[in-house]
């Protein structure tokens, strides 16, 4: 009760296109947190979630939604994925509750992802809130967040500039091993999630 | 109160197409979980449910049809049944409530059933949550659950891979008879459920 | 907890066409309130939000969008923007939640400035109730808000004529080197917010 627990269920090897892993913590630790994103039907474009989503985290996939499909007309302005995809969105494991904005960046990951269909890193986590037009906002639990990812066996994990500080205050042996990249845009956690990709500096929106 | 109690209420002497069985628990014990697909108009592709079904569980129904819907597509890429199939799913008995996640391979398999028009064992029963790419998750009350299946005369149990421990810590006499699967992920269930299905080994999804 | 506390959580340095900062308080003290506006799809006019909205904020955002889709035409009556833009309205962050009809004013000027594609500045922060035909009711908070202001480096803040005395009776250190505006209609803080847009002074509405 006293120590923190951490679960470790890897359910990636590999992590297919459509897939993100983002960072959650309650009470009891922190952990890896899924999101898969895959289209089920062709259509007028449309978004469904599941996985006992809280009321903020269901707005963040709304946010994350609407910032992704104009995001992705800024880099690759052909692509039509969203207008016809109907997405469901599905954060393992069903039985747990999930609540919270800090998703955000994942989520909009996971459906780049897999609207450009190219996989992210099975070693690459995320944390931080988003916002409409892509800024990315501190969020909680940092340090429970790090050790999950550290037990997951990330190399990199990616948080808001906002978090800095808290990062610093980490043991090293926390942080060991692992990469911490700070952000305040979405435009870099795209950099670094989809490396092949290559921004043409016209910055999307500021 | 004090002693597990069993229910065995095989609906079934033999399982037409569209059905499988799963295997639930309360703190009651196990029982076999019958889950009942039927097509009940051509329609522009939907899903109802009935059963007095908790949140997690209709979320999960939700899952196990998303990923069916595209499953198919990898098995038999000329199948348009999800296309156009107003499918009813219902677990009997209708009084009952039901809840969890670990229904999903089992509502994968029944809709997969329905959709192919190949009926599946009614000796085969199966437990473990399902996520959107096609991941078995572990679940909870493999004992009861296991000497459900027992109880109902089932031969074969899918189990998810991560719930071996599980099984192998049962006495004999609870699994004798029985043959335990473990998998973790559904094109392995597939291959156990519908063995006269030859898989094309292209793996529809890492 | 006696202290009022205020967040300086600027989010832009510069803010791009679809955001206004409007003015929010609690019983711990101001703070900005970014209003972001984007258009996500092509379609027949439509409003959606998030941010975790009371119903009056929410009743208040549907004021603001009847209101500004009425204003605009009589600024550019060509402009059909509200037509066919499918617009997501937030309110970062999303985890806090917003009540109160005091961001009227700087809803309608975030979507505005969507509408006609220009930018606000960052430097200029408002509060005030907006009636469906444009006029500018008093709020509460002004002392809070006014502070918050000031802690987030705003140069500019519109009020409510209503709240007039509210700010005379405020210390100057605390309004020192900020201009405080007072408006009894919306027209009059559309000249402070959209200064490059001559009104020609056929005043839309009384």
């Amino acid at each position: 009760i006293g120590t923190p627990r951490f679960k470790d269920w890897r359910i990636y090897e590999m992590t297919p296109a459509g897939v993100a892993i983002g960072l959650s913590y309650t009470r009891l630790g922190g952990s890896l947190l899924y999101i898969e994103a895959i289209d089920t039907a062709s259509g007028k474009g449309s978004l469904k979630t599941t996985g006992r989503l809280g009321q903020v985290m269901t707005e963040s996939t709304d946010i994350a939604y609407s910032f992704a499909k104009g995001y992705l007309k800024t880099i690759q302005a052909a692509n039509r994925f969203f207008e016809t995809a109907s997405i469901h969105l599905h954060f393992p494991e069903g039985a747990s509750s999930k609540e919270g904005p800090s998703a955000g960046c994942a989520i909009v990951t996971a459906l780049l992802s897999l609207a450009m269909n190219i996989p992210v890193s099975e070693k690459l986590a995320m944390t931080g809130e988003i916002t409409l037009t892509g800024k990315v906002l501190a969020v909680g639990g940092i340090r429970e967040k790090v050790m999950a990812a550290r037990q997951g066996n990330m190399k990199t994990v990616i948080l808001p500039a906002g978090n800095k500080s808290d990062w610093e205050e980490l043991d090293d042996c926390v942080k060991d091993g692992m990469r911490g990249i700070f952000v305040k845009e979405y435009s870099e956690v795209f950099q670094v999630a989809f490396p092949s990709i290559r921004l043409e500096r016209k910055s999307p929106k500021k």
